[in-house]
């Protein structure tokens, strides 16, 4: 598959739109005029500046990892050194690439992931391990002044054992969705683990960032999903133990989780599984607005239904899906999209209580159509971000999560906020996919017309207003995200000094020469208030 | 209330025995012929060392909490140095507190825990949190060379709010189970969460435990019903940010649940409510054996079922019930005590489920009576133990957990190391009650009749070779029982230098110059190797 270096996923792939024509004008009547967007031809075109690894240290890394899995090549840097965030492809695009990694290393096993970071502490190398890249807050991104080293993680893929009686399966950390999937599938199971990235991403990296994915709802987000995990830091290795539960101190799976290589680098975890579901049935319904939607989907999560796929887009995110997949406009409802997972029985009893919930609402159901095109294209979307980005659209996603009771007030003060920051000229989209009992996330979508020169700045502005929003509004700074570089300068208001000083102390524990993925998760010491 | 200082509970109350003479007559063919204990008739025998207190420091505490609020008192200082395990009831019976707590503190309010723990941190005490004092791992027991000050938070005790409509109640930590539970059933709410020691034991004791209820199987152990927990240290204080879910670097709800005072005070959480269910059907049923039940126990929750109530007793353990309950004498059969809370077309739907994996593992209902008898008389047994503690018979329970492939080697392996400690002359037996998808929890209860003088030496024997078979069989250093003293020189080998040294760091960042309940969940330095 040859990699989209510029966007998303396969070079070979492009966002199909229902009706271009009706799409391309329902967007600039809000945004206004679209316009061409000069890019980057290739990645040979990159003016990246020379490794700063000398030939001894390279040669110390192939000691370890074997010639051909050491790169200093400057396309394998280039893309190395960037996420998939709209910020990072801004940058990526316009060939400017300030900070790249110095050389990445491909390592096949656990004695060479402790070799290198033994090599790096004693060369103050900065190391970053790396996934599938595409993280969306800066999370591969080389920070400060170290010689820096990528551990990219692919060849470490195997998995190693499933435990069929108890449902658990030793994985490394390498592997991306696809091949995880397709080998648990094959014994009768399922992580039940689909964030939007997912064929481009990895177990590592979803533990490290704490994942959700689209059926979190029913199949919990990543991190309850971790039985064990091994992490190798500079000096040591923990490997938590593989049992259900314990009462045996604080949780270091979910110290673990959300440590976004801060702490060290995941090499692999036992992760429980679900069984295979015989099927599924996901349908689609209107509901009045929003607002009825939320109070259908807590009626939902609170009687103890637990679906699949449940997504309720806001009514603009409902108009923009009907003209995009349908070329369908005025559409002034809110779309639900709800669906469960089992035998026949199972799904047929739930669906049979689902339904009075909707029922109670107000939901006028519109069959299994719209539902079963969200499954076949549920991984695309990130496609049509290359689309307008073609067309120097700004287009990025951020999300939250807050109690029920906060829900409405936080969705509306975070929109109002977001359009504001867009001088009314933008659009903003929301939709609510992840619920759990006693809350649920709101992930937004924002659109505006690139201002040509101020990409970044224009984009800071709206990512400000928004988690300045959150904050005050009491929401998660981050519901599956994570911190990387672009919420790190928030941690400390958001968690409290006293918190933020604890993590400090707890990188200083594993990691006491800041050489464990620098400026990620915790904030330099100079942006400290 | 009368408290019984040498025992469980209300000293008004003690076990009733179905059939007396048979019980005795089965318990001594097994353990050999019992004899009345001595054992200390008042506090006021106990001869305590004086508080190391002096005047000037007990004025200081009494300017932060109030005059009426603070205790030297002999008897007051006896029952707060010790908890409820077995090591504790034999000392307490022979008045033997080597270490007693010096003062007992009964702070109103989180203003006074943090000026306590400024006082204590500039006058170099130890501070013990005590909820309701019935740890049976030492975790309230004094501990080193400092003067120490227990902090009793019975008088924060309120239910500061409940969001009905995320289900969410925000409770101060020195609430006991009942008085809570009787608040949140009042709004249509269940945390759940009842312990055996539910009538004495409160939330904040609970989450620093990391606590299971007699329900936890359909309710979920206490960390995953922290929303949201507030913990004082020395020169600080954390409030964790209440939302469901969020990707923010490490969890802190599941550090300091667990973290045993180690780390700091807890003095209120936000707790995830269930709705209180309409009503439940609990049933009893024998299996062949306590294999066939642990089969069906494993299909049931792999298969999505979530029982509040399952409890499978081995054949010993269902021979001991049967006796003392209904006087009946030589069941050779695994009771499995099962049942379902909700409304009642959901009770009758998971009946229906349940009933079919009951019969396809050959198990044969005995209709409701058992496991309404076991509902009316769940928090008893520790009654008993005072009954078997009066004729000097040793009685202790321990617990662990594994995955389901290794239950019954872990099962067997540890049954047996503890029979053979007691060198055949003792009664070992146990159930499963706490079952998750990929794994279970197992509860030992052993008895043998005290070695006279040797009381704690013989029970050390067993205790020691029942955690060896733990640790080398791959179980949970604890499930739900915690640290404590008792396995904390474990720990190092259970978790692993790396994760110990780790957890150390944390201890120094939250409390530098150890006052935080010394001694419990880390080992101290002293005891490494």
């Amino acid at each position: 598959m040859p990699a989209k270096w510029w966007g998303w996923g396969d070079e070979r792939k492009s966002f199909a739109l229902a009706d271009p024509q009706r799409f391309w004008t329902f967007l600039e009547q809000r945004v206004g005029k679209t316009r061409e967007a000069a890019r980057l031809r290739s990645l040979d075109e990159v003016a990246l500046r020379p490794s700063r690894l000398d030939g001894r240290q390279l040669a110390a890394l192939r000691r370890i990892i074997g010639n051909a899995n050491v790169s200093a090549d400057t396309a394998d840097r280039a893309v190395h050194s960037l996420g998939k965030g709209y910020r990072d492809l801004v940058r990526i695009r316009r060939g400017e690439i300030a900070a790249p990694t110095d050389a990445i290393v491909y390592p096949d096993s656990d004695a060479q992931v402790a070799a290198t970071l033994d090599l790096a502490a004693s060369e103050a190398f900065a190391v970053i391990p790396f996934g599938g890249g595409t993280s969306v807050v800066g999370g591969v991104e080389p920070f400060g002044d170290k010689p820096t080293l990528t551990l990219d993680l692919r060849r470490m893929a195997r998995v190693v054992a499933i435990d069929r009686v108890s449902g658990l399966a030793t994985v490394e950390a390498g592997i991306f969705g696809p091949a995880l999937e397709a080998a648990l599938n094959a014994a009768g199971f399922t992580l039940g683990h689909f964030p939007q990235s997912f064929e481009y991403s990895t177990l590592g990296g979803w533990i490290a960032t704490r994942s959700a994915g689209q059926n979190s709802t029913r199949y919990g987000k990543i991190e309850e999903n971790v039985e064990s995990v091994r992490l190798h830091f500079p000096g040591g290795v923990i490997e938590t133990p593989a049992v259900p539960a314990a009462a045996t101190g604080p949780d270091f799976n979910q110290l673990v989780a959300g440590s976004e290589g801060a702490f060290g680098i995941i090499t692999s975890a036992v992760i429980r599984l679900a069984r295979l579901p015989e099927g599924s049935d996901y349908r689609a319904y209107l509901m009045h607005d929003f607002e009825a939607g939320v109070e259908a989907a807590r009626e939902m999560l609170q009687s103890g239904l637990t679906p699949s796929l449940l997504r309720l887009s806001d009514e603009v995110e409902s108009e923009a899906t009907a003209l995009m997949q349908a070329g369908a406009e005025g559409m002034t409802f809110s779309l639900f999209l709800l669906g469960f997972d089992g035998d026949e029985a199972e799904v047929r009893s739930c669906w049979e209580r689902a339904e009075a919930v909707m029922e109670r609402h107000g939901g006028r159901s519109l069959g299994s159509g719209p539902g079963e095109a969200w499954r076949r294209s549920r991984f695309e979307a990130p496609y049509l971000r290359d689309v307008l980005l073609d067309r120097s659209v700004m287009v990025d996603t951020l999300e939250t999560a807050t109690t029920w009771s906060n829900y409405l007030p936080l969705y509306r003060a975070t929109r109002d906020a977001m359009q504001s920051a867009m001088g009314g000229r933008g659009i903003v989209m929301a939709h609510l996919s992840h619920a759990y009992t006693h809350g649920a996330s709101v992930y937004y979508t924002f659109l505006a017309r690139q201002s040509e020169g101020e990409e970044l700045e224009q984009w800071q502005e709206v990512k400000d207003a928004a988690t300045r929003a959150i904050i005050d509004g009491g929401g998660a700074l981050s519901h599956h995200h994570a911190i990387g570089v672009e919420h790190r300068r928030w941690l400390s208001e958001y968690l409290g000094d006293s918190s933020l000083k604890l993590i400090r102390s707890l990188k200083r524990a594993f990691d006491p020469s800041d050489i464990m993925n620098p400026g990620k998760l915790i904030p330099p010491a100079k942006e400290m208030t």
